[in-house]
């Protein structure tokens, strides 16, 4: 029989009633033939409560925090959330009639790495899985966990169940994996800067990569990747309708011919500028360095060209990094290490991106994009492009212009 | 380097704070030269939270409780609380400098048989512990958990982490297996009824059990009848307080030579009788076979000679079974299997026990219990004795009072 991973985030396992309404949702799927592995989160609140408590017990009472703790009693403690939910989901299915069982990351096993808080899934063994399904047994899976090689519990970071639901669809040759949030789809841009916004049918992986990381949070980077590695067809679904949602898959299953597939932004952008800077072999590692040593999140490098043996360095980094990057320029210019002139910050921006494969084979897409910015007197402060994306930072005051610019001239209200 | 086994109950971890304490505890037993094994329970009103969420995803919204549920979700799900326990009193340790991880049933491994929900410890493999014992690692053990030959998680039922508290001891060959709880001891009597009760510094096994199953709620029955077959000597401490507690200990290690240690209550008792019951043989069957089907738990059975091929029998039981019980013997009337002339049914009884080891060398216990209460015009209804024990049934009313004089009796507010 076909298989169909299912995976369910915090919101949609909250409590019995949204358990019981995400379980209909896999009875459905059943009764339509599929073999079904259900991944399971936490419900929601209840890492945040865990976690809590380890910051709680890992610190001197009075004492600052010392930032110190065993991430294997960490993984231990926090892994609990999900077998809870993975419980509660084979009971209700039970309790509808459907013959499943919970699997917990140790009885799979997903073997993962021993970097325990960020662990990565090296191999999920299926055999025991198989024969439950050859019984007639579906599998509900505690996500977000697995076992290191020390047999100690293991947990894939934040958003792991994303990941863990993926490697599954992998492991078991899954004909698409499902992720049930609480947003029906992926959108050509945040339908609160414009009601044109319109849920895309097909994303490729590349872009949705590049929407992902670029702020549209709706699936984790990794588990795209995953996907995208292992062409995993990945729908985005909502918990609470009966939508198909967005899926997410290779560009030649993409039929939209639209250019550009959406409009992505960052708010809370800064820009800083370092003047004459001597241009001498090494000056971009003088800067970057220091920069990564203090924590700086740099995200777009402009580099203009040398003038005379000196040139201007521009970055941009989140707006609540900008004293940390501040400091490690200043504390290089003190002591000789960089030698700039002036530097200049801007706090005031906001980062809008266009993303689209129709990129690759259409010229003129960044100047069509620049120009609509035009009209609307919408001053470029920086740009910097990759082969689907052009990103442009501008005043924090023209976002929502910007972006709603941007979606018209591209025509994203209409699928192409 | 000499073991212990510490185990704090419910109330001892009920947060961070809780923890900490117990882990005062901990540390306070390390630094007098123990390796520590620390066994504990789910923060108190984790377990009803679990066992809650497990009833309602067991059945259909609206619908009446069906009763159903598969024991082995029910374990996995209601085992987290513990599992959440150990990694923060391991977390608690590590920050007080002490070496210490968590262990769950599964690491240990705890082997238990199948019987989920009601499991049985068949082994514990101590190997992995011992090493880290080597390495000078303390334990933190999950209680109330284990793994069956099939690879799911199994719980041992309620109160099951004082039995693996004492499981444990034995494996380990602990010097000594110490319960902390939110009582400080042993009492020889409740001392909401006397102020004369006092605490004993040590006290039999058999004679703990005898208390512990008439309504002195310290340890769980299992726990105590574990110990006693193991020789693990168990303390009873509080958790909030420095104070010894009670030892629970082989007979021979008892000092005391008061030939009672306790007078026990159970106030909310019921007693029936059939009279003039045809007296055939296996009419004793006839009666309790359908008691016990009926779910009825019979404590006290007492049948008079026959006369003239009729015979009486009188039985106590809680006095919420009675109507069960009372059906069940009606029931039995109607059908012809049961030939009696008339029930009469008691709902206002309530049994009051002593107890004591020192009845076995001593003659005349029982008649002076009987004594004692007749001077207070105490009628007494009913009487059974075992070896080390007499319980009489008496008017509800006069509980407080029989307490009191058989305290005052015995003189068990001094030591023997």
């Amino acid at each position: 029989m076909p298989r169909l991973v299912m995976k369910f985030g915090g919101t949609s396992v909250a409590d019995i009633d949204r358990i019981r309404n995400a379980a209909t949702k896999v009875k459905r799927e059943i009764d339509a033939g599929y073999d079904v592995a259900v991944i399971v989160s936490a419900m929601s609140g209840k890492t945040n409560e865990l976690v809590g408590w380890v910051d709680e017990a890992s610190v001197a009472p009075g004492a600052n925090r010392s930032g110190f703790f065993d991430a294997r009693e960490y993984d231990s403690v926090v892994a609990s959330g999900e077998q809870v939910t993975a419980g509660l989901m084979a009971l209700t299915l039970q309790q509808m009639g459907i013959d499943a069982r919970s699997w917990l990351g140790w009885q799979v096993p997903v073997k993962t790495s021993s970097a325990h808080g960020v662990a990565r899934i090296e191999e999920i063994e299926t055999e025991a899985l198989d024969a439950r399904f050859a019984q007639g047994t579906h599998a509900v899976i505690a996500g977000f966990q697995g076992i290191s090689a020390e047999g100690r519990i293991t947990t894939l970071g934040r958003g792991g169940s994303d990941t863990t639901a993926v490697a599954f669809a992998a492991a078991l040759g899954a004909e698409r994996c499902d992720i049930y949030t609480d947003v029906d789809g992926v959108y050509t841009t945040d339908p609160r800067i414009t009601k044109k916004a319109r849920k895309l049918d097909r994303i490729s992986y590349e872009e949705m990569l590049e929407l992902a990381s670029l702020g549209a949070k709706v699936l984790q980077v990794r588990s795209v990747e995953l996907a995208m590695a292992h062409k995993v067809r990945l729908a985005v679904r909502s918990s609470f309708s009966d939508e198909p949602g967005t899926l997410v898959c290779d560009e030649e299953e993409v039929m939209e011919s639209n250019v550009i597939s959406g409009v992505a932004y960052s708010r809370d952008e800064a820009k800083i500028t370092l003047l004459n800077l001597k241009d001498t072999p090494g000056v971009a590692a003088g800067v970057f360095g220091p920069l990564a040593e203090a924590g700086v999140n740099v995200d777009m490098i402009i580099q203009n060209i040398s003038e005379e043996g000196f040139t201007d360095i521009t970055f941009s980094c989140p707006v609540d990094q900008v004293a940390r990057a501040v400091k490690a320029m200043e504390d290089g210019k003190a002591s000789g290490a960089l030698g700039y002139e002036a530097m200049v910050t801007d706090e005031d921006v906001a980062k809008i991106s266009i993303v689209g494969i129709g990129m690759r084979s259409h010229a003129g897409v960044a100047s069509r994009m620049f120009e609509a910015l035009s009209r609307e007197n919408i001053n470029i402060k920086v740009i910097t492009t990759s082969e689907i994306k052009v990103s442009v930072l501008v005043d924090r005051k023209y976002l929502e212009l910007a972006v709603q610019a941007l979606h018209d001239e591209f025509e994203l209200e209409k699928a192409g």
